[in-house]
């Protein structure tokens, strides 16, 4: 039995991830933590973010155009949360989570080195849209964990052990595996 | 150790959904595949989904400007990458898959009847971006099974067993919860 609810931008589930920006007047990085993202082009490659109109991070990227989306792991749970509860105005969240910044191969911002994957991107467009603005970037450089590659090259979820969002009240895990992508159409198994 | 790969637009994990749309001429509705796909905006409530720009759903969510976001279950993955696979050109994939059509309540194309969420979407922007054309939906209608509903009026994610995608070669199912949101402002445990 289904019921109408109030609409949200589900996409069950979202990503949450960690965006760092550089900030010229204050010579520092910032981290925001975001669900409303996703992939969006395959080629180029591009990501979409959505960040708050009145964000202090939205400023950030509106001056450099660059952002590195940073990939979060589970057992970062708190400095996560903490990153998308406070201000980066006040506070210098670096200094404050046990978080550690290392320069990036492309653009300005720094990557943030404990998450196991990093995505360099530049702003290609923005997009004002009500309470969020939407910034298209490209991803430039992407770096990837060794520990979390298969053996063809694909993303080993379960290792890479993402946040995911349900927008409302609760922060959850990956499970394991389903199938391979192409399962259906070959003599493998469902469950490889 | 990181290593640098070829750019994706990987959000980590990137969702599996299903597109509804519907085809005038043929007098058919369609479903596609998707996993570049994001929440944008809270308010309005926006989607953004992107769609290869020669693929047949492309132009039905052109001409009518609107589409439905289904969320499949981990148990409709075969359906689920046949969708992916095959055109609506030549397929009518509602005849050829297990999903069943039902009326949306303010947009033309049908939701998916065994889909346990579905968000009515009405196009305000599309943007060409290369591959692919970012479709903006603002969700103007949200259809929840009361099944995977918490009892704070949240999506029981694990209850909800939706399909994400590495980018590369496999499918992944959910996990447990890892934290209620605001843990970390409260004197709640962390595993809520």
């Amino acid at each position: 039995m289904k019921v109408e609810r109030k609409p949200l931008p589900l996409v069950c589930p979202n990503p949450v991830i960690l965006v760092t920006t550089q900030d010229k007047k204050k010579n520092r990085a910032n981290i925001i933590t975001l669900t409303l993202v996703g992939g969006i082009c395959w080629n180029p490659p591009i990501i979409g973010i959505g960040i708050g109109v009145n964000q202090y991070s939205k400023g950030l990227v509106e001056h450099f155009k660059e952002f590195v989306v940073n990939i979060p792991s589970a057992e970062m749970i708190k400095d996560v949360e903490f990153c998308g509860l406070v201000s980066g105005r006040e506070i210098d969240k670096f200094a404050n989570t046990g978080f550690t910044p290392v320069s990036s191969t492309k653009v300005k911002p720094p990557m943030i080195k404990e998450c196991l994957m990093n995505l360099e991107c530049k702003v290609i467009k923005s997009i004002p849209l009500g309470s969020n603005i939407l910034f298209l970037g490209e991803v430039v450089c992407l770096h990837v964990d060794e520990s979390i590659l298969d053996n063809k090259g694909g993303i080993n979820l379960e290792e890479a052990n993402p946040i995911m969002f349900n927008l409302t009240n609760s922060y959850w895990r990956i499970g394991g595996k389903i199938a391979a992508y192409g399962f259906s159409q070959s003599k493998e198994s469902l469950i490889d």
